[in-house]
This record gives structure tokens, sequence and C-alpha cells, in this order.
């Protein structure tokens, strides 16, 4: 759990009956005292939840004052009525917290294509504000209360002296599964007490967001409803950071990001291995993200890492079809430290030990490297196990 | 198994030590013993196996007599010495049936970057030539020999009469896991006693491909090897088919393609279900495919119907994914001919029937229906079981 805590927040979560169980907690409910400025990065599926079309329209944007996030419902492909009861939400929570409807921001995650139960939405909102409080274990409430198959919450924060004040940085994020960010991610929840421009934060956040959150895969599946926001309240005061206080801001919240996202494929549905893939020697930063996606989402590769099996071919191959351009001739291969290929052919290794060394650690790694230019990129994923397929086959009826 | 087959082919299936068991066929062998013009598709993966680069280099083209199929061993990601294997491997062929190298096309399937024991292939190339024979059942030795994991071997074929002549289509093909096929297939061999010239030939071949062997999947896993060939020996006699005599033998070639293609995820490694995904209303065909691979590809799809869950947004979501503009307010979906969603929001179902009917039959039928367009395409794929994690997670160990 996070110890460091910007100022000004306040946190709560609570059990409404959004999630089947009797003790899950199921909405939670952050406040800022001090308006604060708020950047979002949103799932890029053509078929996105309301909360997202919510949110969406309104960052990067000032003045914000709570964000309520709910699980067990993901309030997607709901038509018309799910926006509705999204405006219905925010309302509830401004009355909540003496805003306006517009001043809060609103994440859902859970089943699809179910409506939200909005009687119990609006005792869980009242259970919530009722609830707040700035420590540590309310934030690990909220953590909680964001959980859908995760069996972890999932919290982050750092801290560094900046521009001579003290700024923090902390964040909560979920996910398990359908876990497929495209220039997007899964629900997370970032808070400073920084004052940033509504523009400057958008950008920082993009580009973090790219080398973090878009780093990471489950199961390839995009969700509906991905969400990363950033609230900056300025609670430290002083004024916005820019320039090179922005960028010491920014290698911050780069760090606090890492620290979440990792936790999703370590978290992954049934995982054994989380799978981290260093993909160097490419012409851009893009290219390299995509050819470890291909990696990342292939089955063979997945499975083959849950049997701890050293079958190099099902690596390249799925680099092959990542759609784009390299020469196989060029391509080297290490696993665990382990060189598996040079320049596209076979080397001799030691097979056994390249398995004892995959099973001996929960963490595998793999290095593939082309001659096509110095761009790279480091993704991370889970691996594929029976686990995972007993979780999935089973999970709204 | 196939009982209808073209005049003047010759097929052997032996075993020659290339895959691990003592009573599995793993080399195969067909022969024209008329020189036939012939066609390929080939895999799109930027790494591909030696035989795709020599079958590539020589087809469409003519005066061929002999198509050589080994399991157990891919020949990819083996560099220059796998091209000098399939050199020689070609040579040996060209000897055992009196003819050239370059009359000689190759196919292989098998584990990814092992070197070719070559002393084995020339004892399996011997055994097969002294083999060959005529009838249905040296075609189903064939079969069975390129077999890797699939569980039955896979024949079809048709006859019909064009231009007054009858004229027989026959086809093998293999497959079972690292199915993604992307403009190209796995493994298939179609062979024909119809006149067809090599130009024509290749057109005819590569439509056909496109709306079989390119709408399937199983894992999404776009294999180094895949090659579809087609062999048109004329030994009916007669001119080349031309105008609406080539239709009627694409109408010939297509169906059996079809069969084929449908046999591979039905055979798919650990399924329990066959899917058959039918997307309508789309701009064109290609979206149509990308919306159906999406839907097909996605973990959280497969796993739900592996469960008879009928979790309809994730294949909504899925859809949403593939990279292809719609309205999400336009989409249906049925499943097994119940109505689960209209104009992209829920509608009432009996999910405890749905459910039942899911568990009733081995093949799942989803319907999507979208309001682009007129252009659709119909795909099928496999669920994703526990059975095939077992599988996959230690196959080269």
């Amino acid at each position: 759990m996070a110890s460091l805590l910007p100022k000004s927040y306040r946190f709560a979560g609570v059990q409404c009956g959004l999630k089947p169980g009797a003790d899950k907690l199921d909405l939670a409910l952050v406040v800022s005292d001090q308006p604060a400025n708020a950047a979002g990065v949103y799932t890029q599926n053509r078929v996105f939840a309301a909360p997202v079309a919510w949110d969406r329209s309104r960052t990067p944007g000032e003045n914000f004052r709570a964000v309520m996030i709910n699980s067990g419902n993901a309030n997607a492909c709901t038509g018309d009525r799910g926006l509705r009861d999204v405006a219905e939400s925010t309302r509830l929570v401004g009355r909540a917290v003496q805003s306006l409807s517009d001043q809060v921001l609103v994440m859902s995650t859970g089943v699809i294509g179910r409506f939200l139960p909005m009687d119990a939405l609006a005792r869980g909102i009242q259970d919530a504000a009722g609830d707040l409080a700035a420590d540590a274990a309310a934030l690990s409430r909220a953590a909680m209360a964001i959980m859908t198959t995760d069996t972890v919450p999932k919290c982050a924060s750092r801290s560094g002296t900046i521009g001579g004040v003290e700024i923090t940085v902390c964040g909560v994020c979920k996910g398990a599964a359908m876990i497929g960010p495209h220039m997007a991610t899964m629900l997370a929840l970032l808070m400073t007490d920084a004052a940033i421009a509504p523009a400057n934060l958008q950008e920082t956040l993009s580009d973090v967001v790219d080398e973090t959150f878009n780093c990471i895969s489950v199961d390839g599946h995009v969700s509906t409803n991905d969400t990363v926001l950033l609230l900056a309240n300025g609670a430290v005061g002083g004024p916005s950071l820019t320039g090179a206080n922005l960028n010491s801001f920014q290698e911050l919240l780069r760090q606090t990001c890492a620290e979440l996202a990792r936790m999703i494929p370590a978290d992954g549905e049934g995982a054994t291995h989380l799978i981290e893939i260093n993909v160097a020697g490419c012409k851009t930063r893009d290219a390299a993200r995509q050819i470890a996606r291909s990696v990342a989402d292939s089955p063979l590769v997945k499975t083959a890492i849950h049997g701890a099996d050293p079958n190099w071919g099902r690596i390249i191959s799925a680099a092959g079809y990542a759609g784009i351009e390299f020469d196989p001739a060029g391509v080297d291969l290490d696993l665990n430290g382990f060189a598996l290929c040079r320049l596209g052919a076979p080397v001799g290794f030691d097979a056994a030990a390249v398995s004892q060394s995959m099973r001996d650690h929960r963490e595998t790694n793999i290095l593939l490297q082309f001659r096509e230019g110095h761009a790279g990129i480091r993704f991370w994923t889970a691996d594929l196990t029976a686990e995972y397929v007993h979780l999935n086959a089973d999970y709204t009826t």
C-alpha cells in the first residue's frame, strides 16, 4: 500500500450491492478539497462505456472536485439509458459533496450490457460521502472497491522536491483480464498536489501512459471502459509547474504509473508468470510496441512460458506477424539471459537449464533485438493458464 | 475420407523418424504422372520457413511433378542451412520420381528452429517413392503423414461435369493450432485433373482461399509455414478452362476448400465448440473479416463459449477494437438464433435457455449485424479450453 498521500484529497470505499458477495466493496469516492485540474486517457474501442463518454468530453479541464468509481457493472452497451445513469450519478455525487455535476468524473468496471441499479448506487454514494477520510486506510478501501477479479488492491506513490516544494503523486488502479490497452489503459486514478495547467497535465499524462499502461496486456481484449485520470489540485501552493519542473514531475508520474501498470499483468487472471518483453533495435517506439504486443498476445507464447518451455520459435514467429517490416536474419533472442537465437538461426543452448530458470522465477524476461534502428520498448504481460480458462468460462452466469 | 480421386495422381505416406512415436507417419509424397500447373498462397509472416521461400518463387508455374510434405519439423528459423536442406530435399525427390528439382514443391510443419535430419528424410523419400499408389488408402496415408496435433486426417473432394467432362478436385490439409491465417493459410494441397493455365489457376485459388482458409482461426498465431498449393494436371484432356467453365471449377474448388477449412477449427487443439461467426452489414468484405477475426481471437469470447456463457458484451467489445469504424448504436447480435442485443443495447433474453443451447450443440453460431453497408463474411474458430493450455504448455520439451 502507498504510504505517501498528496495533500487535500479524501477517499472512501463502501459496499452498495453492485457485486455479488456479502462483503465486497464496490463503490469508491475520491474528493479533492481544492478544485483540481484533470487530464484523461481513454479506450480506443469503438464501443465505449457511458462513463468514458462523460469524462472524455470534460478533460483536459479544471475545477473538478470528485471522482466516483464503481465495480460490478461496466455501464457499457447500455445505450441512452447508460448515459442518463451517468448524468444522474454525477448529480448525486455533486449533491453529496457540495459541488456541481460538471465537477464530477466517473469510471465503471464490471459486466458489460447491464443497466446500473441506480437505487443501490444512490445509497452507496451517500455512504461513501459520509465515510471520506484523508488517510491510507481510506485510500486502501477505495482501491479495494474498484477491484473486479483482481486478487490484490493496487496502489503506488512517489514524492519528490520540485521547485523547492515537496510534491506527491499517488495512484490506484485495477485490472486482471480484458487487458489489451491500445493508446489507452485500464482504470487508474492518479492524484497529485502539484499545480499543473490542464494542457500540460494532459500532455504529461499522455506521454507517461504511452510507456506504462499502454505497455501491458493480459489477453489482448481491449476493454470498453479503459480510463486513466490524473488530478492535480495544486494544494502545495505555488505557480503551475513548467519546463524542468514539469519534467521532474513527469518522472515522478512515470515511476508511479510504471509500478501500477506492472501490477496488472502480475495479478493477471490465473497467471503464474509475469512476462517482461524488451524489444530493441527497431525503427520507432511504436514499431517496437507492436512487436512486443504481438508476442505478448500469442496464446502459444503464453502457454509455452506457463509450461517453462523455451520454445523460442513461437516468440520469433509472433514477432513476424506483428505487421512490422524487419529482416528475419537480423534477429537475436534471449530468454532469462540465455541466448536462444542469433541472426535468426538456432544456437546450441541448454534447454533443461533455461526451463529450470523459468520454473525458478515468477518473472520471465524476453529480450528481442532487431537490426533496424535504435528504438525500443518494455512491455509486460502474463502467461496463459488453465486457471484463466476456468475463471473466464463462467463469469456472468 | 475423400472417395473421389482426380486422374493421374499417386500418393504415399510413410514414417521416417521426424516425429516422436513408434508408429507416426511423417512424410507424404504426391506425384502427378502428367506435368501439372501449380498455384500457391503463402503465409504473410515476415519470418517464413525455407520451403515457403522455395515454393513462392516457383508459383504460379507449370511442369510440376511432385509435392513432398513432412511433419515433425517446420524447417523455419533455420537460416541458410534450411534453404540448402530444401534444395537437397527436392533433388532427392526428383531423383526418386524421375524428375528435376525444379519440378518439386515442398511443405513442412512441426517444431520451429531445428534443422531437418536429412538422413532420415532421404530414407523417407526413397520409401515413399516405392510406396506410391493411386487409391484412397494411399491418399489417406498421405493425409495422416502431414498431421501434427490434428486428431483426424482431413480430406475432401468434389466432382462435376464441366464443358462435358467429369472433373475432380481433391484436397488434404492439416492444422489444429498456430492457426491465424492472414491472406494465407495452413498446409493444404489441392489437386485437380482439370486443365487450367497458371495465371487463371492462381487467380482462382487466391479468390477461393480468401473466403475459406483465410476465414479460420484457432489461436490467431500466424504460422511461418502456411501454404496452400493447387495442382492442375489436365489429365481429363481438353483445352484449358476459361470463362464460365473456369467459374464452374472455382465453385467446385470453393466447396472443397470450405469443407477442409472448417475441419481445422473443428479439430482445434482441445476444442469443445466449433464457432461460426457470421458478420453482415459491413462496408467491405475485408472489414467484415477483420471484425470476425477480432471476435474469433478474443480469449474472453472463446472461454465464454467454452463455458456455455452468453456473455455477449465480450463479443460486442471485441468487434469494437477490430480497427473498423461502425456505429455502436447500430449493432444487433444473435447467438444460436437467440436475440441478445438490438441497436447496441440489451434485450431481455432467457440466459438459461441460451446457455443450454450452447451446451447441447458442438457448433455455436454468432450473428453480428451492422448497419454500415452490405458486405459480410463467414468465419470459423474454436473455443479456448484448459486442454489447449495443457497441450501447448509442454510441446517441445
